[in-house]
């Protein structure tokens, strides 16, 4: 229970923060700025609860969710001055964040008692689904499904997790590692460009 | 109770009216605008007992929601032959059903009782995101995040109302002057192209 | 609750295949590809049990819906090298499933007690939502609006399948006329391009 807690306040601030500077970029005014890194950083968890039926969902009866995301949309909004290349620092808190979630969904679904499968999808969407709801909300193209195998990289730390569990890896060890092999394996995927294999070259559609 | 009833189905009917006008402006045909109606309409008081967990969702047990939208949505189909500035009276209906359902949203929170804040969330999320999930369906980038202050003038009103409530303001009294501010900042806002405070500008990104 | 099980199998499939070709068109990863699969098959189905409060959704307790998915989508890549127009054979299985899961938001209705407008409304729904979650995901403007008078088909199955059941028709051969009215209605109406009685022209607005 504690590791989820510190985890998930781990993610909620690099979500909020990925958020921030999503919605920044597109010149959202200061309100604008809130809700889009709230969504970003509470959407997948929210989606997640809303389906199993964990109703009503945390942040309504817990302040420090919306404490944490206007804190870190703060912070974000402080460090524009310095920060130059957006798009970098937002991929690396994106990267994080989605490390983190992936893990606190898995944890979710162990604790509820459900099967390894569902466990990865629960993570996958936990990490993935805010920022597809963000996406939608900025009226951008969806990032999830295109390029830099975003959703990939969660189910492939979901089934190294359930892998180590498998082979009795001390748990803390096991997120730390599973966490550093999502947020490394996302960054390498788009800076080579990285790709699942595509049928489309090979069959000239 | 009662006055929740009256304010549900005056915001019901508001924002019906505006959502068969944002989906006429599209051209859908007439179950596509009696639907995008009922999505305006309902769609963030929907969102609000999804997340709260008031399920299943109203307007399911209860007809006379479904109702009022289809008859607004003929209203809405008869009064364009008069109306010739479509912007104009979408604004005004829009702003009506704005400041309606804010009152609605805390409402709700009020009698599970949540703390202010979220009251004042819940409230911003059945008056707009029944408005976001319209524009995601027709395809327009959602006015919430962008322009007209728009998520901002249901939480101020929020505010006003936590504030003369803590003042113990005859709680009707209240109700109309936040419905009156929320509906005359909105305009007003729009009138006169009310934006907060920009960080673009100062800063040149 | 038999036939229930078989027609939700048979949409299920129609919906994940017709996903899938959506998602190749759009040339998304493989991973992608199953995951709009999976939205498009299981999206109406889960915004209904949403709304209705029937929590945890299906799909997280039985792995059968995820492997039908899955199997669905893998047939879907390997017919691509056969299927020369995808257009049609996307048609053709959309207007299956929108039939079959017409069906299955109707029965559910049925089962709830709820009125026979809910029913239908719950039908169009369970038919419809998966193609608007879909195309929201795609960043294709939902086709459910605008042509091919999409929920329309599923409003008249629905108004056919109660009509039948009060004439007191053995309900599986209801069931399989409507199916039948619902795809050869929507396919007539892409063919001739059937669309409601629309305002527009007459009133050269």
């Amino acid at each position: 229970m504690e590791t989820v807690k510190v985890i998930e306040i781990a993610g909620t601030v690099s979500f909020s923060i990925a958020g921030a500077f999503a919605a920044m970029e597109k010149r959202l005014d200061l309100f604008g700025i809130f809700i889009v890194a709230f969504v970003a950083a509470l959407g997948g968890g929210t989606l997640r609860d809303v389906l199993i039926g964990d109703l009503p969902v945390k942040w309504m009866l817990d302040m420090n969710y919306g404490l944490i995301v206007l804190l870190s949309t703060i912070a974000a909004l402080l460090f524009t001055r310095v920060i130059l290349n957006y798009h970098k620092i937002l991929l690396l808190f994106d990267s994080i964040g989605l490390g983190f979630f992936t893990l606190v969904g898995i944890q979710t679904g162990i604790t509820l008692g459900f099967s390894s499968i569902t466990c990865i999808g629960l993570g996958t969407m936990t990490a993935c689904f805010g920022g597809v709801i963000r996406d939608i909300l900025l009226n951008n193209i969806p990032l999830i499904f295109e390029k830099e195998i975003y959703a990939t990289t969660c189910i492939t730390g979901g089934v190294l997790f359930f892998m180590l569990r498998y082979l009795e890896v001390y748990q803390p060890y096991n997120e730390i590692i599973c966490l550093l092999v999502i947020v490394l394996f996302r960054l390498l995927a788009v800076k080579y460009d990285w790709q699942l294999p595509s049928l489309w070259n090979q069959r000239n559609l």
